[in-house]
């Protein structure tokens, strides 16, 4: 992985999607579920959340760039403009610094929705070797760090 | 509402949680799913996706403070420390700033893991009103507007 590197992936949320995020989140904005509601906003249909959208980002670094095992430790995220279930959307992920050594990664972070920007934002997270226990010989006072994330 | 203004939820998650979770969002980090990769890492047992539990702040910006019709607008979020499935949670919510006339509200955005901060953060958002449409006397050359969240 290098600086200037970038992962780039089409993908579209569903109605379905949109329910089952609202079940297990309990977040029942009208503005995400309820048409009749939407009719007096100025986006007219309900919209996709902004946190749903942008889990995107969490599925591509913990599967694809950089890819399982990773530490999520950043995330800044602006929403600049409604989506809808069934847009297009093309989340982008470029490494904009990388300390190979110390396994940290800055990413910027967007989601184009055809020509418009729906989500901009960046990421930082740890490399998977980070939070790899060492061997048990070297266990020994290591205890106390296993609830902080940082190294 | 008003600045200072707090509200606080608690919260936890389950393995149910995060198992819908990553059915959902494609998010498959064995970090979260996997105990036998989480013996060799530090946090030993798996851990909750960071932006599962930071979906907490949609659902009380949704539902509660400010409200049903909200529209997220900006979210950061530092993962500072790991979250296990059951840990008592308390998600706390702070006016930074209002401008009531405008519709627009910046909160502080904080997790609590006991006496740990698991996730720091803020959040902007625009209250319903904002976007609540015009009579329709006034929605001539609206349209353009539709697709855009700048008011």
């Amino acid at each position: 992985m290098n600086k200037f590197d970038v992962y780039e992936e089409e993908f579209f949320v569903t109605t379905e999607q949109i329910l089952s995020f609202s079940n297990s989140t309990g977040d029942t904005n009208p503005i995400h579920l309820d048409p009749k509601y939407c009719e007096g906003v100025r986006f007219r249909t309900p919209i996709a959340p902004g946190m749903l959208i942008s889990c995107i980002f969490s599925k591509i670094i913990s599967t694809k760039f950089p890819g399982p095992g990773t530490i999520y430790r950043e995330q800044y995220l602006k929403l600049s403009s409604p989506v809808y279930p069934g847009d297009k959307l093309i989340a982008r992920l470029e490494v904009d610094e990388i300390d190979e050594e110390e396994g940290r990664v800055s990413l910027k972070t967007t989601i184009k929705n055809g020509q418009i920007i729906a989500v901009e934002g960046a990421a930082k997270v740890f490399l998977a070797k980070v939070f790899k226990r060492p061997s048990k010989i070297k266990q020994k006072n290591l205890t106390n760090k296993n609830k902080e994330f940082k190294v």
